[in-house]
């Protein structure tokens, strides 16, 4: 990317959860905007966000959107992506993209900047942001690899509503009021009541049972560690929480490796911060991990059902270092080059 | 136990949240009782609970209180159980006790009837119900060990607040109720918010870190199996839900199982109803098992990482087959015994 003083920067799907995220986090981390575009759907035409002291207006998106703009941040679904990634790519511009549509393209990186950044410089105009679940889970996974080499991973996740969208988060609040006022409640985001309940995110594959969640967290995260081979198996279950997903890890490694030393290991990973002190009843929930940007991790413990096992709870906020914030760590990265 | 048409049943701890349950399925299920003693704590006393069409009084309990009951069933935590337990050994009763204070006893068989029925004939007096997300694990596991041999079993759980309680279901209410009104919250049962939110049961083992829970899934299971080396870890968390647990379970056997051959296997086990089909997103919710007396599993996913491996998802009602009606359960197989 030509090296610029200050860059033009868009985020397509700004009004979404994840897009309002990342104008935010532009903002807090000063990164270096010449000029913001807003794009979105029709139904947010004639809204603004504020940024930088002023408000913006949301635009709709036309194919010739693109002309002078350096990064497109993209918080669209995959489809939409697919739609409007190839216009940005031939004005010229480098999409950082959160949706599912790239990320397992042959010649599309896709990466955590901590975990493996070098793989940016391989970029042809296209970097993939991974699943929110995905991303907190190789933060935790690389240091123990590093240290101990993966033998398997078996992982349980506890995902907050906003992974799905604002409608979803929307959905909670209103199912969640009805219910404490004796209403019946009928699902519409979700196909089953979210609220007071544990549900499953369909489509499943029809042949596996795999959710496309559980897909995604198994085949990005071999991408990102660039381990093919390592056994993963992955159960996605979506809780009443508004924001902040938790994840269940049991991790068998080849050599031996103590609960002191992984907790060393993992909080000198850049990133990731250590809360776990049993005496003291200290461990992170997603509470405590909203609005902030580090992945937490507590209640490392060796699992002596196997002779190298270790169990870990990572929480993190999905909409940030799930989401926005890893998409602007790329960009920061990027034009860093 | 002498066998009589009817029997003098008493429940301790009979206004709480199991207690109560037992009282209902007592009813419910037509067990034979010539007359039913109910006690619980003095503030309690002096209110009445709905039993054979007329209201039973609260009793305060004292140590005379057993002379002439055939059966108690325990309701109340295990420091009140290791109290009143011996009198009514004593008294020639049989205790069924939900309290963790005589499960892993070695004179005391801890039982699911539909698992390890056989066990119940060794009794001295007492009987254990197992902690409720055990009960509804080794429903599960029984009868895939039977099919092809366990070797190791990673659960994570998503245990609902009336595990802990009727307090704690307050406590979920309020806390909810509190939050839409945007009015700040003080943990009092758990030491966490729980509304809109995942947190950890403690206390925790200070050298291994596993809480009390983890602990007793994993001694209570291998007992009632008879399987002293099975491989388990476990990981227990605490989920806004009112009522009935969910369970991840990640089972490695020796010989290879089939997810067709698996769900046949577990739908054939009594008490076990299998809701499965992708295809068609049926699976089990906790709100779906809330009221009922099965053990649902579905979810039953062939794990590729390792060589036999399957996923499962189990829901099961906590207050029901995870407490109440197990110990009902047990009854019945003792008078018919």
């Amino acid at each position: 990317m030509q090296k610029k003083s200050a860059y033009h920067v868009a985020v397509m799907g700004a009004t979404g959860a994840v897009g309002q995220e990342m104008v935010a986090i532009l903002e807090e981390r000063q990164f270096p905007v010449a000029q913001l575009s807003l794009f979105a759907s029709e139904r947010s035409a004639g809204t603004t966000l504020p940024f930088g002291g002023r408000e913006i207006d949301i635009q709709t998106w036309t194919a010739g959107a693109f002309t002078g703009i350096d990064i497109v941040l993209g918080a669209t679904d995959g489809a939409m992506s697919k739609k409007f990634t190839p216009h940005a790519v031939a004005a010229g511009a480098v999409v950082i993209d959160n949706s599912s549509a790239w990320r397992m393209a042959h010649d599309v990186p896709l990466v955590v900047p901590e975990v493996n950044g070098h793989a940016i410089a391989g970029h042809h105009g296209i970097i993939a942001n991974p699943n929110c679940a995905t991303v907190q889970l190789v933060m935790a996974l690389k240091p123990l690899h590093d240290a101990a080499t993966l033998r398997r991973v078996v992982v349980t996740t506890f995902q907050s509503v906003s992974g799905t969208g604002r409608n979803a988060m929307d959905e909670l609040m209103e199912q969640t009021r009805s219910l404490l006022a004796f209403r019946e409640v009928t699902p519409a985001v979700y196909d089953r009541q979210i609220a007071f309940n544990c549900i499953v995110n369909w489509d499943a594959d029809p042949v596996t049972g795999d959710t496309e969640e559980e897909t995604k967290i198994i085949n990005e995260t071999l991408k990102i560690l660039e381990l093919p081979h390592l056994g993963l198996s992955a159960t996605t279950i979506r809780v009443p929480v508004f924001r902040s997903h938790g994840e269940s890890v049991n991790v068998e490694t080849e050599n031996k490796l103590s609960v002191n030393v992984a907790r060393s290991r993992l909080s000198a990973f850049p990133g990731v911060i250590v809360l776990d002190d049993p005496t003291r009843k200290i461990y992170p929930t997603p509470l405590d991990a909203t609005g902030h940007d580090a992945v937490y991790i507590g209640r490392v413990r060796e699992d002596t059902s196997i002779v190298n096992g270790l169990n870990l709870w990572i929480v993190a906020d999905n909409l940030r270092k799930g989401a926005a914030l890893n998409a602007i760590q790329i960009a920061e990265a990027l034009i860093l080059g």
